[in-house]
């Protein structure tokens, strides 16, 4: 057989076979208990084949065996049922917000084990500080869970290179060229955490991962635009279910598009930018609130909530802004969704029909309706969510994998 | 084997096998000309897999047999190199414009065997008369060419359909909802070139087939916005490679972002659209030669060309808007180019000043070079370029497909 990336490069190892056979059964087993005879036959296997693959699968704890399988319908005893080990390898995530950290572990299921946050100023805080608190917060997550993580993924509101190591820039964090890998491995073997330190790490955008997050577990289109926010303005691209990332890993800053071209001066150099209407400083500003700390995203959801007009017209005027840089997003991307993620999510009802209206008005060439602008379940949840089921995700996709 | 989407879904059949090896040799010849035992080296097929299979494309005539290998640096006789035939099976591509009609032969190696445009105001002609036209160029482009195509493809200034048979709507033709495959097969028939009628035929957007043309010919990276005009202003993103479709297929509508969000009305219904701003009528106004007739492109660039102050002006202005909106664009896609093409690229010397200065000030939070704007040197011959050679192209990538 041939590699599997579209491109036949030419023959394949016998190891290479069993590595894409694992992974065939794994991928059935996944979607739904199945008997090796049900595997057998979704996969056009040989019955000793399944069986072999399925011991492999057992002792690497991936899979277990369920009891009776369902009655198919077919003539004969039902088989054992082979299901996703819920006290196997799980996969854990890690957060620093400019205002919170969190921890999370989830099973091989993708069911949460254990979901911690603290909620602790990071903005220009030194990054070993940081990462010690992490740590702290990793460690006890994972014994609560009473799992042994696969791998950790971190998300970061900032630019991570290519390699999910180094953080180019998080200037919300006041943070600039930060190996993010390297930090949270040291604080974890000082935090007495060998065993996780150890782990294959990776740190990522927020945005990316809540848009990851959205996908996986968002139940939506494949193709959709997700806007979100905390700190700062970001999004996700996702075109046919994969992250449109860019040529340099630099997609998705929808803060910086431009919404009025004259207009005032964004810390990043330009007029006019989304986050001169729709960030966190912009929107406290309008609606007078202008230097208040603490969370900003529930304070404007309390006060809109109890009828405050200035700040539901803050809220409309960044749904405007909004509005029009996504509406120039739906023309060029043409995705079946934008959906508002984030710390958007919670403010959506101030914002939505203000976006609504814009989106309606500049959408004109092609079909577009009210319902096609959604609101994410899992909102600021998110980016944590896609940080730990990122990990589980890539053990299964390839359980063979020499590392995994 | 497994399906090589990237997704196993099971053990293959012997058939899809040796199509799928029928590729990969042919892939291997289309780099450039190789003996047997080369190809066998580079694919790990066996010379007697090799030789079965070349018989097989040689026999289908899109392989011959070029006379005495390179030698190769090793022991031994070189075998004779396998070629593609250049008298082989070719592609036909076809373009309707608001001013032209254009027909184009290429070859298997994607060399151009017949150019033919004429040119004709089609502004709200019937799509009959058109098509009528078009017959008769096709048929004559055909006899010049002394090929056989496989198939024909057409580059519409509108939205096509998903199937490639529809044509939703090209509002500078005045057309919608015309059966673009139905017409022109007719009007094949009716010249008498039933051979042609009878071809695999699919429609594409203009801007679709110029990126795609950029993409195979162009020589730059696989991950860049192409952003041209000819009536309207239409762009495609290529991502790893890939055109990005969109959900529905109405991707690139770079026209329609918003680049000053309370700017003229555009005919699409929203206001400060980029084509209020940057399309043919926005900039002919500027430079007030409203209403003028013909090439607007040519007329721009001669007057230009000719230091005509107004115009320049107007050409100035336009790369304005381009920069905004491509900054936008930039900023949530990440390309690693940015390529002017189709008739802005005859403009480019006018537009590239302003549209440096904007996407410098506006992509700031991240590496941006003012050698990532780039002109494209195929310029308004794309979509006609990206129409012929995807006809031989999709031949090249599965030579053993049943309709192939």
């Amino acid at each position: 057989m041939r590699e599997t990336d579209g491109v036949p490069t030419g023959p394949a190892s016998q190891q290479g076979m069993r590595r894409a056979n694992l992974a065939l059964v794994l991928g059935v087993i996944a979607r739904a208990p199945r008997s090796r005879a049900e595997v057998a036959a979704e996969t056009g296997l040989t019955r000793a084949a399944v069986s072999s693959l399925a011991e492999e699968l057992i002792g690497a704890g991936l899979v277990v065996e369920e009891g009776p399988a369902a009655p198919s319908g077919k003539v004969g005893r039902p088989g054992t049922a082979l299901g996703l080990n819920r006290d196997g390898p799980g996969g854990l995530g890690a957060e620093i917000g400019v205002e919170h950290l969190g921890a999370c572990v989830v099973d091989l299921r993708g069911e949460v084990r254990a979901w911690r946050r603290q909620e602790i100023r990071n903005r220009d805080r030194r990054p070993a500080a940081v990462m010690a608190d992490l740590a702290e917060l990793l460690r006890r997550a994972v014994a609560e869970s009473g799992l042994r993580p696969a791998g950790l993924a971190l998300a970061v509101p900032g630019l991570v290179g290519a390699d999910g190591a180094l953080l180019q820039r998080a200037a919300n964090l006041g943070w600039q060229d930060v190996p993010l890998a390297a930090e949270l491995r040291l604080a974890l073997r000082a935090a007495n955490a060998e065993e996780l330190a150890e782990l294959p790490l990776r740190a990522d955008n927020e945005a990316n991962l809540g848009g990851l997050a959205e996908l996986w577990l968002g139940g939506g289109p494949a193709h959709f635009l997700h806007v979100s926010a905390e700190a700062g303005i970001g999004s996700a691209i996702v075109v046919e279910g994969r992250l449109l990332r860019g040529a340099r890993g630099y997609a998705g800053e929808l803060g910086h598009v431009p919404v009025r071209p004259d207009g005032p001066r964004c810390a990043c150099g330009a007029h006019g930018c989304l986050e001169q209407y729709a960030g966190e400083s912009a929107v406290l500003r309008a609606a007078g609130l202008e230097g208040v700390r603490g969370d900003w995203v529930a304070l404007l959801a309390e006060r809109a909530g109890a009828g405050d007009e200035e700040v539901r017209d803050a809220l409309a005027g960044a749904g405007t802004a909004l509005g029009i840089a996504s509406a120039g997003a739906v023309n060029l991307l043409d995705p079946a969704e934008v959906v508002l993620g984030g710390g958007y999510a919670q403010l959506a009802p101030w914002l939505l029909p203000a976006m609504r209206a814009e989106l309606a008005a500049r959408v004109t060439v092609r079909p577009w309706a009210d319902d096609r602008l959604t609101v994410s379940r899992l909102g600021r949840r998110g980016p944590l969510l896609g940080a730990a089921v990122g990990v589980v995700r890539a053990l299964l996709a390839d359980p063979g994998r020499p590392e995994g």
